[in-house]
């Protein structure tokens, strides 16, 4: 198998420390195909995920994982075919889940993939709406948000791979949705696919233009409010707090360009308190206990057309590097992902 | 009975904008014990309570209940006894807690009063350990921070009406507790008497000498931060963060100065992500229902000596400006009080 093969594969080659990324973060090498040794499995790309948290692995600031490396292979999560087996557990063909990361073929141990049943749906899903983004929309907005029905939901990034599931979610709950994101087409996507209540276009408006905007569309204030992003979208969310709302950071896209320096800025902790309300962080590793009833449900609101997903997708493990700065530029429409290779089968 | 006595009172004469509070905000006057209607009763004040929410009240700036206008009686809490009635509901001679304010006499509906059975405890109790302070530190450490044995425990204003009883508290639950306090006869109390681990001196340190101290001190972070008073030690302690770590805000004393502009510097929101840690807002209104339980387990915890309480006692209602002032600059040693008449039985 490993005959002619070569294994492309983009690594870290510099960090970006208080600006953009740029394409020569990265270097594109081609490698010799690893030989899986006993209890792997030789595993080919079928699928990439690109998400914003791949912003912090590049940077040294502390987090909830250790960097990448320089001259590493950039982190990430794939779904593969195994081509070559050592383990038991696993056989050429089989499709699984793995963090491969941003490479064409990986050797890993069988224990860390995790065969994929598709059941019918698409196989890039497993990235998306059933996989890590649609699990941190499920289980962040019902498990720390508890939304009631007739509550307001605040979900920025709406069109996002998180945001579109987290919106679409609430809107199932009974709840009044309202979105933010960056461009005319991503509003009428948030407001006219997905069925959000509303959307906000927040491009050149600041905090208070858009506390104004919110207060007008939601005068009882903000019950929940999902936070991918942080910066104003996050000052106007706070200024027009609910009486015991709940704050989700899941992410911080707004200040992933300046990572390295404190966010400084309007703290709302008196807010908090005349509010009663939380703020709490979330990642997806702490609700590993619910990932069968998060993708039993989220399956069924799929196939039953509740839940709707975009998806946009780049080809070929080059072109990794310009789509992940396009993301974070908000360049995508829905979830990013690279198609790495066809499936044998 | 309304014969010769005199109300003296002190009512809000100028509003202190992002300034310090000063003796000439307030004006004290004398007039007209007022006539209880039909349904109400006439109360004469033995306790006032001061506590550093008043300057909220003093304040226009938007808070959870409405400020104090010009011309007004200060709002606060008081043990009184009555000395008229015109309700069935209470008789002369009746000790009761109640919203009467700075003042010796205040007409108020009975509905309003709550008699108190003493059951042997110091009458002030009921405006600090046994009341609202008492409740916050119970409820608020309890409910909110839900602390497990072995956690690590800071607590701002140590030696405060809610930190003393919010940090005996703790250790009763067997967990390790860090004190901080301002002064070191204060430091003092709170390690010998009160019991707790530590207790550092914040005054003339910043966020980041007394994060160093912190991390020294609890290297494997803190689990629960009881904020009475924001600013510096709020820094330093969500620096020093431990993982799934609760924040509760409970005051703001360190910001009350400038409360009408936004408290800005670092935000905490990538913090609580990487840390999956909670901030939570509280206001002990939220809890009634948990009042006769906060009481009895209280005043079991006082009978059995498990629990001590300390108390600065202002004489006289002419007394409560300068008082009310000091301890806002932290001049104050345990709960502050004002005794403003003996009991007549």
């Amino acid at each position: 198998m490993t005959g002619a093969a070569r294994n492309t594969r983009v690594l870290l080659a510099e960090r970006p420390l208080n600006r953009r990324v740029r394409e020569s973060d990265f270097k594109i090498e081609t490698a010799a195909v690893p030989e899986p040794r006993e209890g792997e499995v030789l595993l080919k790309t079928l699928w990439l995920s690109l998400d914003p948290y791949m912003r912090g692995r590049m940077s040294p600031a502390r987090s909830y994982a250790k960097p990448v490396e320089i001259g590493e292979v950039m982190t990430g999560e794939t779904v593969s075919e195994v081509v070559v087996s050592r383990s038991p557990a696993l056989e050429p063909g089989d499709v699984v889940l793995a963090r491969a990361g941003w490479q064409e073929y990986a050797a890993l141990p069988a224990a860390e993939a995790e065969r994929i049943d598709p059941q019918g749906m698409p196989l890039s899903y497993f990235l998306g709406v059933l996989g890590m983004p649609g699990q941190t929309a499920y289980c962040a907005l019902l498990g720390v948000g508890q939304p009631k029905p007739g509550e307001t939901v605040l979900i920025s990034a709406a069109s996002g791979a998180v945001g579109q599931v987290a919106g679409q979610i609430a809107k199932l709950r009974g709840c009044r949705v309202i979105g933010t994101a960056g461009a005319a087409d991503k509003v009428a996507y948030v407001k006219d696919v997905l069925g959000f209540d509303h959307c906000i276009d927040y491009k050149g408006k600041d905090a208070e233009a858009l506390g104004a905007e919110l207060a007008a569309l939601a005068p009882k204030g903000i019950d929940i409010y999902f936070d991918n992003v942080g910066g104003a979208v996050h000052d106007a969310a706070m200024a027009n707090l609910a009486l015991h709302g709940r704050v989700i950071i899941v992410g911080a896209i707004a200040i992933y360009d300046r990572l390295e320096t404190p966010d400084t800025g309007i703290r709302w902790n008196r807010q908090l308190l005349v509010k009663r309300a939380r703020m709490e962080g979330f990642l997806v590793w702490d609700w590993r206990h619910q990932t069968q009833e998060f993708r039993r449900d989220v399956s069924q609101w799929l196939r039953e057309g509740k839940i709707r997903y975009k998806q946009d997708v780049a080809e070929g493990i080059a072109a990794a590097p310009r789509a992940f700065i396009g993301m974070l530029a908000g360049e995508n429409r829905g979830k990013q992902l690279v198609r790495v290779a066809a499936q044998a089968g």
